[in-house]
């Protein structure tokens, strides 16, 4: 690479508007010293927020866009009329190899269609998927899909188990990833035909992963593996259920801490112990879904994402960019079908 | 009805054996006071325990079976060979008309396929499901179904909307629940083929529910219907995810309020609050999954309950066995049905 590590940012994307985007600037210029940022959106917002920091200087570029992809935009719609938008802009700087990654708060459907159009898919994979990073009691496990594609085959569910195993090399540094199938049971009986299917081509496979098997909805928050694969139908509701109990939680907690003057002045006194409790279960510090299987990395932040938020996704989308993730997809998805071919052969 | 109220009870269901049904029983006698238990299960075990509680004379009938179904059992295992077992009778004494409704906390595929077999399913019902009550920032949801399908067809959700809508009716006392399909988005476009079939049925029908649309994960926790649908898996992992989240978050807080001298002195003086907040997420609060669509009641405790949970599967179903709750349903699914032909004819 002869230009510093760039990272192009859809800077019109979130619900917030570009302040947070600058705001999140400043806390990841911080950490990584050497990263350039490539900002696409509307110049008059920009120029004015960027000139009031002094530490912007020279590590930010402005690349004028008119257009704005609106949380409410069809995919389709997206990718008819959305050649002049801000998202559209910072795919297409990737795809041109003036940045190593992209990020963007905006419409994850639109940014899939505009990222699988713009980037293409990965030798090997048939449909790219949504990562995140979910904390466990362990640790953290990557669970995918949550929410690229509402079905999955058994052969996309192995997609994501490949993608999840070389995901969880790079970020966490496992050389032999464990990874779960999630399943209404963990017999092998259980399930249904893609979950069933998947497992069976899993158990036999010598992929650079440990097959755990079958895993339940609870077993995400154990940490019992450290990828779980699901479709995205399922990842999502699964994602956000968790999201509402967490909340559900937090609102029982204070409620009960408020109900006479003894909790009150117990609350206040172990003050820091639940500011500690609020870090840990902050959805901003592991903010940001990582699409996984393009010819490029794109990270998605939460659309109603603050600079905390953004800048999480800022971090994890240099974290990434510093990796060759798609190698090692690739290189792992052919030797399993090599494999496979040659079990089948005579 | 000429005999009193009557449960009838699987007594070997449970990981913990007949001890913990005994204990239950005593919970719930005191609080329904005309109510008959008739415990299926070995007699050897339970008659010395019933012998200790004077309590319990003439309250309880046992019915000796030597047979007991294994958690790791399959269900057509269960079919082919379990009519001596204790789940087996006990369901069969609900077909006679010897009981009014039946309470096991044995593996949960075998009871449902010995129900199915030995009652029959609901008149214009397809398949039945299993709904479990959800604690919720507003009060309570149901949610179905959470087990009993790992796959469903649009027709079959909509049979999902008319139970759980009936089982509203029945136990909030709700004339016009509202329902809300489980999606990833709420948007029309979004989904899979059944959700959006299942949203055009319920769009156009004159059903006694009031139908929300899509629903997301986050919005369970929320409350934002009263009602949610989805099939078994979704539904399943859902409701495993959400225990696994509140039980992280609970091992979260211990973690923050153990660390310092501080905080456990703040978390002493705020123990009562604490308390509530532990009795609020008890999932024994909330024990018991409700089988609907078969011909007659049948609640399923959790396998791990204890005398507490035990004891709220079998108030629930006291509460279920004084409704009328599948002569709502069939009346319902009939008259949505002719509503589409009317509507389909010339």
């Amino acid at each position: 690479m002869t230009r510093a590590l760039t990272v192009s940012i859809d800077a019109m994307g979130g619900d917030a508007g570009p302040g947070i985007v600058v705001a999140a600037l400043l806390r990841t210029l911080q950490r990584h010293t050497s990263v350039q940022f490539l900002l696409h959106g509307d110049e008059a917002q920009l120029n004015p927020l960027l000139a009031r920091h002094a530490k912007l200087k020279g590590r930010v570029t402005v690349r004028h866009t008119t257009g704005r992809v609106a949380m409410e935009d069809k995919p389709s719609h997206v990718l008819r009329r959305g050649r002049d938008t801000s998202m559209w802009h910072a795919i297409e700087s990737l795809k041109q190899c003036e940045a190593d990654v992209a990020v963007s708060a905006g419409n994850t459907g639109a940014l899939m269609a505009v990222s699988m159009f713009g980037l293409g898919i990965v030798d090997g994979i048939a449909r790219p998927a949504i990562a995140t990073i979910w904390p466990t009691l362990k640790g953290q496990t990557i669970v995918l899909d949550v929410g690229a594609n509402v079905v999955a085959t058994d052969e996309q569910l192995v997609d994501f188990a490949v993608m999840g195993e070389a995901f969880a090399h790079v970020i966490f540094g496992l050389e032999r990833p464990t990874v779960g199938i999630l399943n209404v049971g963990s017999e092998e009986q259980k399930g249904n035909d893609a979950v069933k299917g998947a497992a069976q081509i899993l158990r036999n496979s010598s992929l650079p992963l440990a097959f755990h098997g079958f895993v339940e909805g609870d077993d995400i928050a154990k940490g019992t593996v450290d990828v779980v694969v699901t479709d995205g139908f399922t990842g999502n509701v699964a994602l956000k259920t968790a999201e509402g109990t967490a909340r559900l939680v937090g609102t029982y907690l204070r409620q009960s801490l408020k109900r006479s003057l003894l909790s009150r002045i117990g609350a206040m006194v172990a003050s820091g112990a639940l500011r500690t409790l609020r870090r840990k279960l902050d959805p901003r510090a592991s903010n940001g879904g990582i699409f996984l299987g393009l010819n490029g990395v794109v990270v998605k932040s939460h659309g109603g994402a603050d600079a905390v938020g953004f800048a999480s996704a800022l971090d994890m989308a240099i974290d990434m960019a510093r990796t060759d993730i798609n190698a090692r997809i690739t290189a792992d998805r052919r030797a399993m079908r090599a494999e496979r071919v040659e079990t089948v052969a005579p």
